[in-house]
């Protein structure tokens, strides 16, 4: 099977989430992903739960299909063999605080005097530049600063953090976006180039039109749990024993839902006869479809609401999503056996490619695994000089 | 300026937000976006507010830089331009429900056909296969079908769906990726090939450790607010005029931010001595926390804590992070200028390329302005085939 992303080299120096998520999806499509990290401890990911045989599934998922270097960044042998390994390479990608890498020498100008046609990508909280740019950024700080904890979550609660890093899930995939975008250019020109991308900036990204709804009409969104801003009824409701999604965006759907409903009276209802007032009124309307469902398990008010045409789901628990036949059908989860940690079931890759799937069939790797195989492979480094390196790391 | 995309010609048949969004990321970086939409009404969105002058805030966003061609798809004088053009084209983009496209003779089978290279992208609610690929999928849809609605909230709220529609922006994202990715490889093979992207896997996708602590250890994650699953004081507290972030993760950490609150004594306390000890108890905590908050505004708390050398946030609102210094210097709002609707400010690309920099000049377009012109210069139709097929679209 031929890959996309073959013959492309990434230098890998990211830790934690966002980083290492950006790099899995260039090595789930081929990309040859070299991860340097830390002799001794590695990336901070290896010891997050949780674990299986003392292996951290969270490092096995992100790092699948990557090759590991052990390399102490602070000994200068270690930051040669990088220099070379650069004039070998196509793309960087680093997730320090800025500054970092310049501080090792390793910044963009630097390397691009080595290799005038890398692409060099740096993620970080707050961007390169800017006044906020030497913050340091959780997740949770990137979802505050960028708006998004504002408009998250019921109207009486405080802001609250969407339940997944979109920071860093966000900003992996800019990221990837612009290395692709990147790689595409110096296919056809030669040129490399510097990618600055932002979690804050990323968070802000995702925001649609909330933020035109305040540059256009002065509006500042607020939080409104999960209904819909302008159609009712468009929730998530509460059943007999659980919740779920009804989506009613115009006059024949709520029609359809009061007949299922059988009250073919609030058609005609003064408070409910038209979207808009369904909207004003949805406190009251919500009260009464929740009356009504609380005689109703999930299963049975999702088959029956359906089976009426009207748009409506159940709420899938993590543990309901993971089972579900849907997921299996579309390779969400993949199954991959590593040395150690044995059989685990680690997200698949939404992108389905025709003629270049994603493969994912290797486990992440063993730390420093292929420190001297990248080495004599990529920089034809004799055993010697090999020797004097790994001394150096000790 | 050099652009990335330059002689990339995308056909786009995409509506409403999933499509529009992931064409967008591509005219950004300079592609020919031809976006063919219904005679007489167009896309959508053109009549979805925010409106300046009548003309949507929301669609001036999605439909920067793209050209508009009105083209009735129920005409087959319209079918025949189409498949003119799809010659001429590289990539192929549409999030109709799976089959449509099919029955209009234009889904990939079809016109592979006619172009062997080309990249035909579906962005659709469950995707092309799949036991679930016919049902209708609304963005709340596929946050609740996907897991994250399950996590997100707090723990006595029902499930919340995330502020944005993160079901159609993560599988914009995706396709992107996707789509760069087929790009490349066409480039250095002259391969062209099918990309099916849903967006309840991209929820899936996005939902990172939750789903490795399900498939290792069985654990099904719940709704636990904002704060931190296994460190505290890491969350969202309530201060003076609002609230704001502070994220403890370490013992020196919380022993800077007990000196602050000066109330060193919590440092020796039972209940919060160790990072474990404070999120078994971090009800309590936060309860002593925001006790003291009470006494600061979000300015004053944010100062002090910060400068105790403690990770520390606002929270912004939409127009907080609209007016703030940091998202103009990374020129995250961008002025357009509308020939109707006028000056109107609208979300940046958050990828900051230096060679080859995303650029956003110009506002969208009216619907049809460029039909004549794309059959002209593409297709060196001349004007009497032209005003046929003009005539057939009334």
């Amino acid at each position: 099977m031929q890959r996309s992303l073959e013959n492309v080299r990434v230098l890998d120096f990211t830790r934690v989430l966002a980083g290492p998520y950006c790099t899995m999806l260039l090595a789930d499509m081929g990309a040859e992903v070299i991860k340097i990290e830390r002799p001794g401890a590695g990336d901070d990911t290896r010891h997050f739960g949780p674990f299986q045989n003392g292996e951290s599934g969270y490092f096995v998922y992100l790092n699948r299909g990557k090759k590991s270097m052990a390399l102490d960044l602070k000994n200068p042998h270690a930051i040669t063999a990088i220099k070379e390994l650069v004039k070998e390479s196509d793309v960087v990608v680093e997730n320090f605080r800025p500054g970092v890498m310049k501080k090792l020498g390793l910044d963009y100008e630097s390397l691009k005097e080595l290799n005038p046609s890398i692409i060099y990508t740096s993620i970080s909280g707050f961007g390169q530049y800017g006044p906020y740019s030497q913050r340091p950024a959780y997740d949770l700080v990137a979802q505050a600063m960028g708006g998004m904890t504002s408009i998250t979550g019921h109207p009486d609660d405080p802001p609250t953090r969407s339940g997944a890093s979109l920071g860093d899930m966000s900003a992996a995939l800019y990221a990837v976006y612009g290395i692709m975008v990147a790689l595409f250019h110096r296919e056809r020109t030669g040129e490399g180039q510097l990618i600055d991308v932002a979690m804050t900036d990323s968070i802000f990204a995702l925001l649609e039109n909330n933020v035109m709804r305040y540059t256009v009409d002065r509006i500042v969104p607020e939080r409104i749990g999960s209904r819909h801003p302008i159609s009712s009824p468009f929730d998530i409701f509460q059943a007999q024993d659980g919740h779920v999604v009804i989506a009613v965006a115009n006059e024949s759907l709520f029609e359809k839902l009061a007949e299922v409903m059988n009250q073919p009276e609030l058609i005609k209802d003064k408070r409910f006869c038209l979207d808009s007032l369904r909207t004003k009124n949805e406190t009251e309307l919500k009260a009464i479809i929740e009356t009504w469902l609380s005689g109703y398990t999930v299963a049975e008010a999702v088959e029956m609401i359906s089976k009426g045409g009207i748009p409506c789901s159940p709420i899938l628990t993590i543990r309901d999503v993971c089972e579900d036949e849907h997921t299996k059908a579309r390779e969400m989860l993949i199954q991959v056996d590593h040395p150690m940690a044995g059989k685990m079931k680690i997200p698949g890759n939404p992108v389905k490619l025709s003629q270049t799937p994603a493969i994912i069939k290797e486990a992440s790797p063993i730390l420093g695994e292929h420190t001297g195989q990248v080495l004599k492979d990529v920089l034809k480094w004799d055993w010697k000089r090999l020797q004097d390196l790994e001394e150096q790391e000790v």
